[in-house]
């Protein structure tokens, strides 16, 4: 039995759909979320720059004494995962990327998974990396869709504008016959249903989120590790910036309202 | 007559459109362009953290011993530009806020002038603040688009998509009768042609960084700090992050390619 709380970051809001995901899978855990909101987002900045923001974030979860660290930023994911876990070798350190490919590897059934992410994601080859080592006969086939953020974050979750950029992004993989897609960001959940009615779910959509709360559950129940009953008070926010802007927009994300967050600064 | 560079800033590559305004009409002159890139965007962060950002850059360009800092961030010189001049006392700081402004108070004949920009830059309310400064009839009606940047830089500058959009935000402007719109944001003159069309040229649209140069050429002409002969070297270039994508990307927003490009973190 472990009664410290799981810390879980990523570069802005986005992540909360993977918070979501871990209080539906461990109810009786406490977590501290911190989102990255004054310097995100981390999709277009360099492979150094993310180590150095991904370490900065773990060494302020260590002081809070997490039981285990989920990095829900897939770029920091594809990037910064090796480099965290070097740095802090006493940490458990999960990443979304690893579980998400884990799981598209046992769902698909002819070999020809799809990958969509932004485009540092793609361009680490993190992805096409995991899943060749779990199976080398798997087929990946990426594509980088940077506009489904703002998209998303503008509200366009359904409709013909999403409708009509879902095509413009997801086209190339008709002629490659992927039965499995995995959805590499955080933000992309939110319109996998729209993903799914566009192209009348002739794939499997894999979420890498709920993927990682799964495997969160499996690690700390397998060490008994896991929180016996709920302290009442679970979830603890942190961001960078505008504290204000993050509790309004945090419902679209985690399903439910937010009271507060705190200012915290990684860099300082 | 002053042999100094003149400094000119954004949150990233945007502001190249207002420097290639800028080279058009001060040919001679010598640039340092600095983009923040490790921190864009800066639209949608707090006032708070867009003044330290700003005084960190103004404070780069006062040890490179600039003749005049040009504010080429529609949201910094939104917010930040009265903060920057009071702490830089002895330094000439022109914002492309306020120039644009008193171009379209010029150019409007009925005295309704639309304003488009970032939902940080809208919010500040400061383009309605500088033109009913100008003049108290005007009536400002003002739109965020916070798509037109991310469409921008994924190439969408004609066609389908960015028409759509387009009609998306500036059809509220229809039966507002405006004969004047204000670009408010350094990626919008490259969606200038398409606006146009969009609506058949039915308002004229000013320019920010066009005017904002004019306004530079005149202060300096008339304090006999222009430079006689051009140096050669023209144009030097800093960046947060990722010299190599700026590199890559200039052509778009300068309308020439560059070489090369340095590091140079304003935060430390």
């Amino acid at each position: 039995m472990d009664n410290k709380p799981i810390g879980i970051f990523d570069s802005g809001i986005g992540g909360l759909t993977v918070l979501k995901e871990l209080i539906k899978i461990l109810p009786d855990e406490d977590f501290i979320y911190f989102g990255d909101t004054a310097r995100v987002p981390y999709g277009g900045k360099s492979p150094e720059l993310i180590r150095e923001y991904s370490e900065e974030i773990t060494s302020f979860f260590q002081k809070k004494n997490v039981k285990i660290v989920v990095d829900a930023c897939f770029t920091s994911s594809s990037i910064a995962l090796e480099h965290i876990r070097n740095k802090f070798k006493s940490l458990d350190i999960v990443g979304v990327t690893e579980y998400g490919a884990r799981s598209a590897s046992v769902v698909t059934e002819n070999n020809n998974i799809g990958v969509i992410g932004t485009k540092t994601t793609i361009k680490s080859g993190a992805f096409q990396k995991v899943l060749q080592e779990i199976n080398s006969k798997i087929n990946v086939f990426s594509e980088p869709c940077p506009l489904f953020v703002p998209f998303i974050e503008e509200g366009f979750v359904e409709g013909d504008f999403i409708t009509q950029i879902i095509h413009h992004y997801l086209d190339t993989f008709l002629d490659k016959n992927i039965d499995t897609l995995l959805l590499g960001c955080t933000h992309y959940p939110i319109i996998k249903k729209a993903i799914g009615k566009t192209f009348k779910d002739s794939f499997k959509i894999v979420d890498c989120g709920k993927e990682t709360a799964i495997a969160v559950r499996n690690i700390l129940s397998r060490e008994k590790r896991l929180r016996k009953k709920s302290s009442g008070k679970k979830l603890t926010f942190y961001v960078s910036d505008d504290t204000e802007s993050f509790v309004q927009n945090a419902s679209l994300f985690l399903g439910q309202k937010i009271k507060t967050a705190s200012l915290m600064f990684p860099w300082e």
